[in-house]
């Protein structure tokens, strides 16, 4: 396709890429196997703390601090006072450390834009 | 199909009849929620713990315990010391009660069927 | 515990329960397994089939049909056009037969509780 | 800490770092949202047709394919004739393309290492 044309470069694969690669996975594995465990507010931070010991048992992974809203866990807390983990009530922050490469990322629900942007938020090199 | 028969008999929904479907509710949903879920033998016992938070929070559910296999999550371990979690390392015992039906349900690895078998161990009434 | 106070009796586990509490394992395991998917109004037909094939393997199970609101899923869409598959456009029915008892099981969210009810519908015996 | 040691710089989030990041994010949410569904040899190909629609719907990919490795799929089957989806039965490859860089991005289960490797395969500029 575009390779055909001529017009692409294929670039060597970086410390750099790999460590941001590393980063986006991070983020996609936990919000996928996370979302939809019930939740109050009663147990959010235990479950935010048994996310992070999760997340960092991955390659790389430096730090993680997940925070999950308990206002908005009491707001969709039903009848028996709880409610599934959802996207908006998640705040999470991972550092990746690959060789000489630090990555900060974030998960984070957009008000505005009605869905949890994920996004890398700090390259740092040596 | 078999209704039109005219063989077959629509009973009334008991009480019982709940307490069983709430005690199958529970195990597959946990079973599909937490299985992938990175574990070590550091993490397990914390993981479990997370595991019961989350399904006592459930309609009806009296109690559960959550055993995750050590020995197992070892011998699954990967080059950087960690697996996910499967059916193959759960042992969970959930008590439903509703109304006067107390139902103890279980999810256990059968060795010699290969899966994780789900049954009622007892069904008790008053 | 209530046990001990001799005034619960344990009954035989019975086909009818096994086949209630079989179809309570099929409406929890989907429900978490499939809670968080991409999809969007062109690709909900497709993923509700996905699901009705996938839950069909399972033991016991005669029939299911999975309706995804497609109005939901319209209303949920974010700029890239797709949403998570939520409780809320879910609609599932499942019919069990084990031995002679057929169990019809449904989940559907509910508006006014504010989450997906899982119910026993229907239980037939010959 | 290594921020303040004064050795890192900060550099700017480049489209390629955006690329990388998407391409992984991407791998590591299908991993842990579709581990776990039910499977068997007759289904696994409509289920790699479901995953990949799911995927094609998140922003920047251009093209993801998705392979279910039958055999293995058979060889895991129980007594029901299905078995779980493992990591060891898949094999990955989106394309992701941001502003001007493509990245091609793979998961696959690596036997030597005993777990399912995701990795950056090319990465194109213009």
């Amino acid at each position: 396709m575009e390779e055909e044309s001529g017009l692409w470069i294929e670039e060597m694969v970086l410390d750099r890429d790999i460590a941001v690669f590393e980063a986006g996975i991070k983020l996609g594995a936990l919000y996928h196997q996370f979302i939809g465990t019930p939740v109050s507010t009663a147990t959010a931070e235990e479950l935010g703390t048994a996310i992070e010991k999760s997340v960092s048992l991955q390659p790389w992974v430096s730090s993680v601090e997940v925070e999950i809203d308990r206002e908005k866990v009491r707001e969709n807390e039903n009848e028996f006072r709880y409610c599934e983990l959802r996207g908006e009530m998640l705040d999470v922050n991972v550092v990746v450390l690959y060789e000489e490469v630090e990555v900060h990322a974030r998960v984070r629900y957009e008000e505005d834009m009605g869905y949890p942007l994920m996004r890398v938020e700090k390259v740092l090199t040596k």
